[in-house]
Formats: C-alpha cells, structure tokens, sequence
C-alpha cells in the first residue's frame, strides 16, 4: 500500500510547516515509508481531491486524510500493531491537549517572532498570498508584527515551561521514546530552523538538548533539512 | 492498611489548597477511603514527620509521601490493579506535561486574580504567615496583585484553551472517565470555588460544564465542600 504526504514547501526547498512536520515524524514512527510531494501556497489545486486546501494532506492506499490530529489518530487506528504514537487512549486525550497548546500558545508565540523571517524565505509567487492573509490575521504589516522580538523571546521561553519540566528529566516529552507529543512540539521548532536564524532557545536550556535529540531521530531526518539555523 | 491525607484548611472549614485537591480525587479515584487531617499553614508541626513542611502529606500503611505529583505516582504504582490515574507510561508523561501547566500556568493566573480572596478567608492565625510570604512572591501587596482582575479575567480563560478544546468535544480531559490531569486542573478550580466568588468561566463555556461534572464525580465530593461559589 502506498502512502502520499503532501506538504509545504518554501524557497530553497525548506519545509516549512508545523502542522507538516508533525506528520512528518509520524509516519516512520508507524514504520511508512511515505512518497513526499511538495507542494506552494499557490498550488493547492495539487490537493483539491482533499476537498479542502490545508496541508498536510496524506494519502494512505485509498483513504485520503487531513488535518495532522485526524491524520495522527488515522496512522493510530490503522496500524494498531506498530509502535504507538499515543500509549493508549488517556495518552491520546493528553496528546490532544498537547496539541491544543501548540496551536494556540506555542506555534502563536513562535509566529509572532518568525512570520516576517517566513514571508522573506517563501517562494516569490507564493509571496503576495501569504501576506495578504497574515497581515488580515495579525492585523498589521508582518515587519511589524517581529518587531522588538529580542526582548519577547523571553517570554516565549517561559511559556515553555510545561515543556522544560518534562525534558529536563526524561529525553522525550512522552518519556523514554519519543512519540506524538513530541512531533507537536517539535513541529514548531522545525517551521523556526527552517525559516528564521533568530536564536529561541539558550544552548543550555533542556529544551535545547531535547530539540538536538529529535533532529537526530529517525536517522537525522530532521537535522538533514534544508534550513537556516539548528 | 490505612491511609491518611493531611491538607490545607481555611476559615469555614473550606478545604483550599490546588495542590491537596488533585490527591482529594485521585484517593477514591484509587479506591482508597482515606482518613482526612486538616491543618492551617501555622501547624506545620503537625507534618514534621514527613521531613519538609508542604502540603499535600499522605501516610499509606508504614510509607510516607510528599509533593502531589509525587503522590499520584506513588499511588499508580503501589495500587496497580486499581482504575489507573495515567493510562500508561506515555499517558504519565503526559500528564506530567499538564501538571507543569497548572503550576507555571493556571495556579499563577489565577492566584493573580483571587490571592486577596484567600487572603481574607484564611483562619485569622495564618494571616500573617501567608500575608508575609505572598507578597514577597508577588513583590506587593495582595489587595494590589488582584487590582483590575475583571478586565484580566479574559486572559486567564483564553489560557485555558487547551483544556476547552478537549472539554468540548469529549466530556473529560482525560477522556470518556475523568483521571489524574482533569484531577490537576480541577484542583485549581476547587482553589477558587472555596475561596473567591470570581466568576471565572462563562456558562456557556465548554470548561463550565466540565467544571459541574468534576463537582459531581464521587457522589459530589468537590459540590459537596465548603465553598463559596460554583
């Protein structure tokens, strides 16, 4: 059976979302081998069979999925006998609390810091578009929405504490392996290295030690993507 | 075997403490019919035996516990036959992640919103104590700490998303049964319901009526406390 991940692309073949990467680590944690297709804000008829026009988008043998939480609870529920992505159904729950935190806190804090570093690195017909919905979501130009982000990073590495506490005494987030929690996280990390040289965390803080671990999971599959910083 | 909780007690013989409250439920949640000592924050010596002077202190059989955390853990695995509190390794992991969000997120809000409150309903013997203390954490006075708190009582429920994204779509944090991290974040919640009558949530918010069924679950053991409001 063939798998198909359709995710965002930027200029200089980075990928760049946070929602892609989470899938991105799911699938070999379920042992996929998944064909990736990339694809530009302004290429989204590439995924209108989806009837919808968010990556990521994946297709596995004839079912087509979207949206990272359902596609993560699909890999779950589809290959129950491969290594688990949630522990079990009050990891799950916890799993989507987790997730709720990355899209509302994490990912959020991070945009505030990085969107105008991701609009200068996006490919240049993609341009136009994206800033044309991101100035309407934050309400001002992207250049001004970064400003003074050397003195809110503070801030954003505070709101990591609930990440902190787990890494600073386990490896993972989801303990001695990672798993499905740790991909959010991550995810957000990801669309940051690959878009932006600002430095998030301070080398000595567990978070950063836990981030270096997951760049090396799955044979350095995230360490060997294109991107700006580590 | 017996088992003992000694937790924190206000004016009114309201029970009070966040953090006593997540082992309140997490007890008959084990099964385990605990014997109940309340003391005030100026009977401290009444725990000297547990080697430090915080509570939540349990006493089950010979052994003695301290720390709420540390307590749920050591409830899992001293009563592993009995209904789990974590669902699994992944599941404690991630629990763990909620429990560093009620402390570094949910208790510091809403102390800046209610720490006056339970300033004013403590026994009059603990006043000063907690007086002293509070303020050097807060670095001013309590009355000042929760200044402007209904303008700001807007932040602390969008804070809580995470929670609401989950309350809304299945009826427990953890799931289908309520389990250790709707036990941590509800005891935040008894906090303010036995100190402040806030209102903190919007009835029509998803987190409200979460909120009711954690109040009733064990026969209405929370609805049943001394308190001040719902």
């Amino acid at each position: 059976m063939t798998t198909t991940l359709y995710e965002l692309l930027a200029d200089g073949d980075r990928l760049i979302s946070p929602y892609c990467w989470r899938t991105r680590f799911a699938l070999p944690h379920k042992g996929l081998d998944a064909t990736l297709i990339p694809i530009k804000f302004t290429e989204k008829e590439k995924i209108a069979f989806s009837g919808q026009d968010k990556v990521p988008v994946i297709t596995d043998g004839e079912k087509v999925v979207f949206d990272s939480w359902t596609i993560a609870c699909h890999l779950e529920d589809a290959y129950p006998d491969r290594p688990t992505l949630f522990g079990g159904d009050v990891g799950r729950a916890l799993a989507r609390f987790i997730n709720s935190w990355g899209d509302k806190v994490q990912n959020p804090m991070m945009g505030s810091l990085i969107i105008f570093d991701v609009f200068q690195g996006l490919c240049p017909e993609d341009k136009a578009y994206f800033q044309k919905t991101r100035e309407q979501r934050f309400g001002k130009a992207l250049a001004e929405v970064q400003k003074g982000r050397e003195e809110r990073v503070a801030g954003f590495r505070s709101a990591l504490e609930p990440v902190r506490s787990l890494v600073a005494e386990q490896p993972f987030i989801s303990g001695k392996k990672p798993a499905y929690a740790d991909y959010i996280v991550m995810g957000g990390f990801m669309w940051a290295r690959n878009t932006s040289s600002l430095k998030l965390l301070e080398p000595n803080d567990p978070v950063f030690a836990w981030r270096d671990r997951m760049l090396d999971a799955f044979d350095g599959m995230a360490a060997g993507s294109n991107g700006l910083t580590v």
